[in-house]
């Protein structure tokens, strides 16, 4: 074991494989090569439509010890991952790892494969039941949680090497061009699987919509994929794009929202050619809507908005407060809606989006970023994998890589969730460092990171009511009182990368 | 020397490279990986913009014997090559390959550094003056003749590897996004600068037209460019884009063009979902007039139209006579409006439209393509690279890539050119070899390949005036007589490479 620079203690070694310890935000600087996969033919002529997933799977070469890899634009509503699971279980093939760009609940379906040795490794950061019943040491089967940017370094790099990835398409041709905009799945921009379409060694289109060649417009082109299956359904269309996201309605979460909008007109970044990215919770989406009526009444005219795209955002660019919205995963409706038919609602690739590895992503050029957490710290740092009971129940998302880029990185959370205080002495783990977290608001006062001296001057000037981070754990704990720490045995059940791949953090088996 | 299997003799070794001669239109199998190039980064906050090209040179860390490469959208308007190129000489680099998607006859500015030695490799095909002073005997500089399709899969399996791609940028941002859509340079689609984005080791941005971050719409995004350089004009815009492409006026052109068009109807391709790909000619655009009045009469919607695009396709787009437009380059201003603003006209790479080491190019989807010919033989051999003097003054272009994609591959020509006979014995060099090529249309007559006698028997009954190609070309030298062949040296200074790499001719040294 290593102690990182955070006072972690991290493996040398972990699941085989040579670990870095987290030293700093500032990111190890990459060598060598971009991975680099065999050479493709499909000569003219030659078809690619096979007649459903085992076919694929056994045309792929799919072999004991392989990789594979789904996408989570279907989110909850997604069935290819089971299904696939299971067909691989029925060929007889064992001690598969999955790099998907995330799991969730839906896929505890997954769990008996692990505990049967189909599954044995998981290269992603997993939602719900997974990430439970590793923590409760019932999974005999690593797991490693990366960053939406961190996932995309992983695969160009070669630390992660997906052998056959199976991307759910929502609107396909027989030659493979994809887009996620129109059929009963659709689900909007395709941006995780774009590494994959690049990086996979075999790339699986699976469609419940085929239509005419060629696809109109294409988000992956047929230069990418290998074989195309039609499947009955991509998943519980329900589940898979939220109707709408809405503004939350608790006053709590309104306040918040309030002052976290104040921060960013202190900040100074509220002008001409802004940046912003929120998340769909309600909280965030309040934000947005705080800061669009400060942009309204002062005649901002913003560069763009990014991330996971709703509704609120394309209002935002429809009433022209953003020239345009980079946009790598749809979050409701009207965000697919939008993107299928407005040039300046563009899809982007997780590299484009997040990837610290290459000539210099999106969130490298984000003014403003409002996040969550299930914890933070007095040094700042935040937890958004493990929940206060020890489990690991949430994957990183965008939080570490948007944080890293942005010029101001706000973490928004009510003071007190669960009877429990949001703000610890030490976070349970530690997904993303305090050195990119510059201010955390809850409705009890704001935290500003001791490098913003001047920022914190101007929110006292703007009579927002600042409080070193100390005293705003004192003041919450008096409250709750002082947790008693969940107790953790020394089994490293996950490892917890920052985005350049350095570990920051490890998730331990909870003592039950 | 070796004798391909069109009884060319190509030599083993050229340019100290071992070579492959050409055996089959059938593709070599590929084998080995794609081209890595080294893991990139570019930390939040720092900057790419550079003073002008000599900075961009120096940053680069070009050197002597390295490679560097531009695009041609900027035609016979670019001015980028001639700069980068006096700025090499400045710094006093030598021994520099040039692997541009084309050189135009605006680059004659160049032939004083081949002769100086800053250049002296040219891995691309050339129109104009460097081949005619190569072909003199002037140039100690060998020179590589690739199909679009071809340099793709050159870059992509490292054949080539460019050191520094220089990629005039229309339109551009301070971090590198670009779309060639909008400016005073305006070109359009981007499409031959993608492989370069994507393979070569440094990019660099150079624009004319630096607009607030983030560009709208992205074409190349900002992952791929390490540095962007402003300079005072990309070129001469009247030269860029054509204002205007026509259908041809001239009477034979007319008549070839209907020919061409019932050949096409009688293929039994002219139906719903149709494909089609024309050059910009004016019996090209004839033979395109003529489809779509075939078209509308029939009531038949095509799927899609590709490669360079003209407002003739914008109109046939519009007028819902395709779904899609695939453009690799835009031909006239109209093309230009036209992707800028209709999300059914897509912009494609280079490797998309025609790469044969990929899953599939978009030529592999075409019905029908309409290509011409400075010469073509009685084993339907086509050469577009050499005139009837011998000179090397053209490249190939898609040329190869659509003939052998495309299920109907049609020459059109006039019988006589320059009081010259356009059928042949043999042809001074093989662009295409007969194999891709299924018709070929004169206004004397029309030759199908053998392996087509269905076809044949269909335009018989067309009344379609078909004639065996020995007999054709026996007619036409009736009236031209047998032209004096050109005289050649021993020296090879070009070799034409089939699209899979192998060596399908050479071009020699004309004996003055």
């Amino acid at each position: 074991m290593a102690l990182n620079s955070l006072g972690r203690f991290v493996p040398e070694v972990f699941n085989g494989i040579k670990r870095t310890p987290y030293n700093s935000a500032a990111l190890l600087t990459p060598g060598g090569l971009e991975y680099a996969r065999p050479v493709k033919i499909v000569r003219p002529g030659e078809k690619k439509l096979l007649s459903g997933l085992r076919e694929a799977i056994i045309a792929s070469g799919l072999k004991d010890g392989m990789t594979i890899a789904t996408h989570h634009h279907l989110r909850n509503g997604d069935n290819i991952l089971n299904q696939v699971v299971k067909e691989i279980d029925a060929l007889g093939i064992r001690n598969i790892t999955i790099a998907s760009s995330s799991v969730h609940p839906v896929h505890a379906e997954i769990i008996p494969y692990i505990k049967k040795g189909v599954i044995t490794s998981l290269e992603c950061g997993v939602n719900g039941p997974v990430g439970e019943a590793a923590s409760k040491g019932e999974l005999d089967c690593p797991i490693i949680v990366r960053s939406h940017g961190g996932r995309a370094r992983s695969m160009m790099t070669g630390e992660v090497v997906v052998d056959v990835a199976f991307i759910g398409a929502p609107c396909c041709d027989e030659y493979g061009n994809m887009n996620g905009y129109f059929g009963p799945s659709a689900c909007g921009s395709l941006g995780y699987s774009h590494v994959d379409a690049r990086y996979a060694k075999t790339v699986v289109a699976v469609t419940d919509n085929l239509v005419p060649y060629p696809v109109c417009p294409v988000s992956i082109p047929q230069t990418c994929v290998d074989f195309v299956v039609q499947v009955e359904s991509l998943g519980d269309p329900k589940k898979i794009v939220s109707t709408t996201t809405r503004v939350t309605k608790d006053p709590i979460g309104l306040m918040i929202a309030k002052y976290a909008a104040e921060v960013i007109r202190a900040s100074g970044l509220l002008k001409n050619g802004f940046s912003f990215q929120t998340g769909a919770g309600g909280t965030s989406l309040a934000v947005a809507d705080n800061v669009r009526r400060m942009m309204l009444e002062e005649k901002i005219r913003g560069s763009f908005g990014s991330g996971g795209i709703t509704g609120y955002f394309v209002d935002m660019l429809e009433e022209g407060l953003f020239e345009t919205l980079l946009d790598v995963q749809c979050f409701d409706l009207r965000a697919v809606e939008s993107i299928s038919k407005n040039m300046c609602h563009q899809e982007i690739s997780a590299d484009t989006y997040a990837n610290p590895f290459n000539c210099g992503a999106v969130v490298n050029r984000l003014d403003a970023v409002i996040l969550g957490a299930t914890e933070v710290d007095v040094d700042f740092n935040v937890n958004v994998n493990t929940e206060s009971n020890g489990y690991l129940l949430h994957n990183t998302g965008g939080h570490t890589d948007t944080a890293a880029g942005a010029k101001l990185a706000i973490i928004v959370a009510p003071s007190i969730r669960g009877r429990l205080p949001i703000i610890l002495d030490k976070v349970t783990t530690v997904t993303t460092p305090g050195e990119n977290i510059d201010v955390i608001v809850t409705e009890r006062g704001i935290a500003v990171n001791s490098k913003h001296e001047d920022l914190k001057k101007e929110l006292i000037k703007a009579k927002i009511p600042v409080k070193d981070i100390h005293e705003l754990r004192k003041e919450i704990t008096q409250i709750t009182g002082v947790p008693r720490p969940v107790e953790f045995t020394d089994d490293i059940i996950a490892l917890v990368e920052y985005r350049d791949g350095s570990i920051i953090d490890t998730v331990r088996r909870v003592k039950e």
